[in-house]
């Protein structure tokens, strides 16, 4: 893991490693259950100004609103067209839930997968300038291929769209679909001039956030994860469940400290808040990583 | 595959996954794509007098009744207790799920896993007097391995509950947890003395049956599968939209012809019934197997 410091942090993950995978320590874990579970924004990529699929579902609610005028007097339609930052980061991840099936309700999944592809291979970050897949954490990419090198398998659980992630998860993260958990629509299946295909709906079917984390992970894998990590306190539910379980047990905390190279938030935030987290990583002596003194490098793109 | 005769069956399975497998071939297919999606009851193992889960939730029923008087007024509660099967196979999977979560609400995950695992390892089949998992058929557990060692991942995907067959199936039939997908009740993250847990409720979440299993397969996959293998209408939505991908596709149907060594039905029975998807198998020549015919042994117990 060449992006990250030598320090407590990159040392815990490698002890901890290191104790499940011995094959002679009283630790050992099976690799059928060197399960790995990771939060998505601020954690494997960056979610400032706002979580990246809001600016998705701002330009969707730009390009749709004539055709529904009525979104003008519906606050959380509005804070989308006014890109109010705030506003979307209070709504959080039922916000986003509710936008993105609104903008993309009655139409298939194939299609919206399109749709995605086309923002995700297109849009750039407002302050970098760059495709927002860049802004996924070098270190972050560098942990979960150290992890599947030591036969864990990587799940993502998101308070995302999973069909977004889902889309490009892979490519930029080595994380299959079949490993990404997110909030969710309905989908019903339906003829269409003879071809079945699956539409999405305009109700929420799952929020993939705070109590719902360990829930969706658990309805997906089936098993309890051996490692959590995070970075706020939408995460605090699936590092408790995690830590819960019996045996060796890592559970990880990104606080983002870095405003020059990144952002610097916890306490006081909408977006990405770690407040609550941040006390029980303390007092639970949980590895807190400091992005400013543990990161060598935080984009693959170099220092600023 | 030993237990297979040689003939049309087992070789379109064999033709399938030389095409697929063979590098140079123009229908070769990348690992990460070989997805093969199984039906279980009536597919993986056998599902008469009715589905086995339905004898578990009997068992339950009639163990808690005492407790719940007023079951013995509601036809579903009715007919389990007293064992009415053809109620319970025309009930279906909202049935049985409704049985299930009924019996074991309020309770946490890992309890109600506690209580599978003693009912799977302790109970006996009314006919066969052995334990259910015994009455798994060779062949498909034959074909499991097959596809796997070809570099397929096989998932099932069952109309019954998901965490029922999570605490078998990877014993069974070599699919872990996180591969099998199914009927389920809502669960939610609770604090009991400190202790972070799930807890069953008694409220449906999804019935992953007919139109239903394609939506679950695309809800925990996030890929449509090449290979689907069912044995009733229940699994025709499955079917079709496997077959309406791109590229090679396996459809295959299980035929229960064999009435002295396990059960012969299609069209006229409540539990298993196979009849649309008999018409459109033999319309689009899909794989059917004819038990009888093509299988050289069912059960591992040999020949009856």
């Amino acid at each position: 893991m060449p992006s990250w410091n030598d320090g407590a942090a990159k040392q815990s993950i490698i002890r901890f490693v290191d104790d499940v995978t011995g094959e002679d320590a009283p630790t050992f874990v099976p690799p059928a259950d060197r399960i790995a579970v990771f939060d998505n924004d601020g954690t494997l990529w960056s979610e400032k100004p706002v979580y990246f699929q809001f600016l998705f579902a701002i330009e969707r609610v730009r390009a749709l609103v004539l055709q529904h005028p009525q979104w003008q007097s519906q606050p959380l339609f509005k804070a989308a067209i006014d890109g109010d930052f705030d506003a979307l980061g209070i709504a959080g991840a039922k916000g986003l839930t509710t936008l993105t099936m609104a903008t993309h309700s009655g139409m298939t999944t194939d299609a919206f997968d399109r749709i995605v592809e086309d923002w995700i291979t297109t849009a750039q970050h407002p302050r970098f300038h760059r495709p927002f897949t860049d802004l996924a954490f070098k270190p972050m990419l560098e942990l979960l291929r150290y992890l599947r090198d030591n036969g864990f398998t990587t799940y993502i659980a998101s308070a995302g769209g999973i069909e977004f992630l889902r889309v490009w998860a892979d490519r930029i993260y080595g994380v299959p679909p079949q490993y990404v958990i997110g909030s969710s629509s309905i989908t019903q299946f339906q003829m269409r001039d003879g071809e079945p295909v699956l539409v999405r709906e305009d109700r929420i079917e799952f929020i993939d956030d705070e109590a719902g984390k360990p829930v969706g992970i658990y309805k997906f894998i089936g098993r309890r994860p051996i490692f959590a990590f995070g970075n706020s306190d939408g995460d605090l539910q699936m590092l408790q469940w995690t830590a819960a379980g019996g045996g060796p047990r890592f559970l990880g905390l990104l606080h983002h400290t870095d405003g020059e190279r990144e952002w610097a938030y916890d306490r006081n935030t909408t977006v990405g808040r770690l407040d609550k987290a941040l006390d029980e990583a303390r007092a639970r002596a949980w590895t807190l990583v400091d992005m400013k003194q543990d990161w060598k490098t935080i984009f693959a793109f170099g220092p600023k």
